[in-house]
């Protein structure tokens, strides 16, 4: 194992050490669809999604660092928004999370409901970035990343640690990859207890920048945000820090795309079959096994949400 | 105690060992919606309802006892059938299933893929019953009753005595009531625990013939099959068996009633808040939760299965 593995996956042990008293345990589900499937549904997680695993390890750990932030602040339409704010107010810190304009009044709400000061004026997809630094520097608030930023990969990792440890004899990982936390924190986590575990991606084909990466051997950036079903996953890039334990150190064996089609498929397949309700991301890694691309073996697939819009949902399910 | 729960609720931890090989130890699930309630999502149980911890615990308990039965069979359009199909196949023996002509077409399908025999020429909700003695007499099988049974009894008590080991703090148990079979399991799993826990059964207003057979102190049959969401508890009447522990014993605290409104709500609230993806008579003690009548302190609610049919899940999810 090299330095730098046996580094990061030390890393992700204290991670999850350090947010054990303020996230679920969630179970490892098996089903009746294929004795070798294993579901990590991260939809029972607190805020329902896998995010407060790195958002709780960021501000922890900033903490422990010191000096004391002011506050935090975060970029998101979604489910970054309410890790953030949760992880804040648990340790008595204000949190300003940016959403933009067009973001679902649900998880606008969801994250005001947690504590946390919502800026939407003006905010769209296109100029959030900029916003950010400019109001960071502001209001002198930490920024907590929603992947490129070690202490979040080292807490997302925390979801295939826990995974792993329940079914050690597994031979396939696949995860959504949006900006690459929750992969490389897996890539972690799994490549640590001995290479033999597959680790794989999967993201929308209308998003392949990931796949495009892993084939060019550096990142590439899509043009414009992505119009996809998995609304967690639009990102234009993955994080410099992403790319280097994916690809740079090789950690991921594989990234696969999947259709709109087989996502929407995924959703209702869910909901048939594993009775789970899952947000689109949430489904990808459902819809590269039931679509057959992530060959055979032992599987554990990671759903990283539940919190869906209905509507959506409602469209999904009644698909021919 | 008295010699009625101390025998029955020795046989409903008999009946745990006796299934344990072929059901799933379904977890304990907590929530973000408050903190004092637990779930039994028994969604995730094999078949996807619970309904096959009571039929593995007759078909194996019948053999134990022999002499060996020719075959099984039941009446259902749900998920007894279901149930009934994977006991009867596990054992090695065939299954004939009396299901009615206008039944969903992927319970019958799903109950074929088991191996069972399907019969639905000529039957209705109506004389079903009598079809029932009919076929039984001419192939020889044994019955599997759904509910009216102390095997299928004992068996549905597993699910709550499951519970109470995960958390043996709850004061209120909350499950739906049909014929009765699980809810009379949950009194003898819950009462002989020392009594303290109240048990609730949660019923559609439509169909409250145990609200009524409680209030008499006898059994109070509706004239016809009720009209509900909750399609998993159209029987007409609970049976003898499961009055006598129900209200014979006075094991069960309270029937409480939820309007349709109430049930539709429930289905979205378990999507949106729990992520689970529940068929209405599932959700059935959540809609009494969520409408305040559970009364308060930790509480676990029994959630029957997610076998849903998806048009109408996706009505009930977008409703105002």
């Amino acid at each position: 194992m090299s330095d730098f593995l046996d580094e990061h996956a030390a890393q992700v042990r204290a991670a999850a050490t350090r947010i054990r008293p303020h996230i679920r345990r969630t179970a490892a589900l098996s089903t009746d669809l294929d004795p070798d499937l294993r579901f990590k549904a991260e939809c029972f997680q607190v805020t329902g999604s896998f995010k407060p695993r790195g958002a709780f390890n960021a501000v922890l750990s900033l903490l422990e660092r010191g000096p004391r932030p002011k506050g935090f602040i975060a970029v998101s339409s979604g489910n970054h928004a309410q890790a953030v704010a949760l992880a804040a107010r648990t340790v008595g810190l204000p949190a300003l999370i940016l959403i933009p304009e067009d973001a679902n009044p649900a998880k606008v709400a969801a994250t005001r409901a947690l504590g946390a000061e919502v800026m939407q004026d003006g905010i769209t997809f296109a100029n959030r970035e900029q916003r950010l630094h400019e109001v960071m520097a502001e209001r002198q608030l930490t920024l907590v990343h929603p992947f490129d930023d070690w202490d979040v990969i080292h807490g997302q990792g925390t979801a295939a640690l826990e995974l792993l440890e329940d079914e050690p004899a597994l031979e396939v990982i696949a995860t959504p990859v949006g900006g690459g936390g929750l992969l490389s924190g897996t890539a972690l986590a799994a490549k640590s207890r001995g290479a033999s575990v597959r680790v794989v991606g999967v993201e929308p084909e209308a998003a392949d920048d990931a796949y495009r990466s892993w084939k060019a051997g550096s990142i590439q950036k899509l043009d414009h945000s992505p119009a996809t079903l998995a609304d967690g996953v639009r990102t234009t890039a993955i994080g410099v820090r992403n790319f280097e334990v994916m690809f740079g150190q090789g950690l991921v064996d594989e990234i696969v795309t999947v259709s709109e089609e087989e996502i929407a498929s995924a959703v209702a397949l869910a909901w048939t079959r594993l009775h789970l309700a899952l947000e689109p991301t949430g489904a990808l890694p459902l819809a590269a096994y039931a679509s057959g691309k992530l060959g055979r073996g032992r599987t554990g697939l990671v759903f990283t949400g539940g919190n869906a819009n209905l509507e959506t949902v409602a469209t999904l399910l009644t698909q021919p």
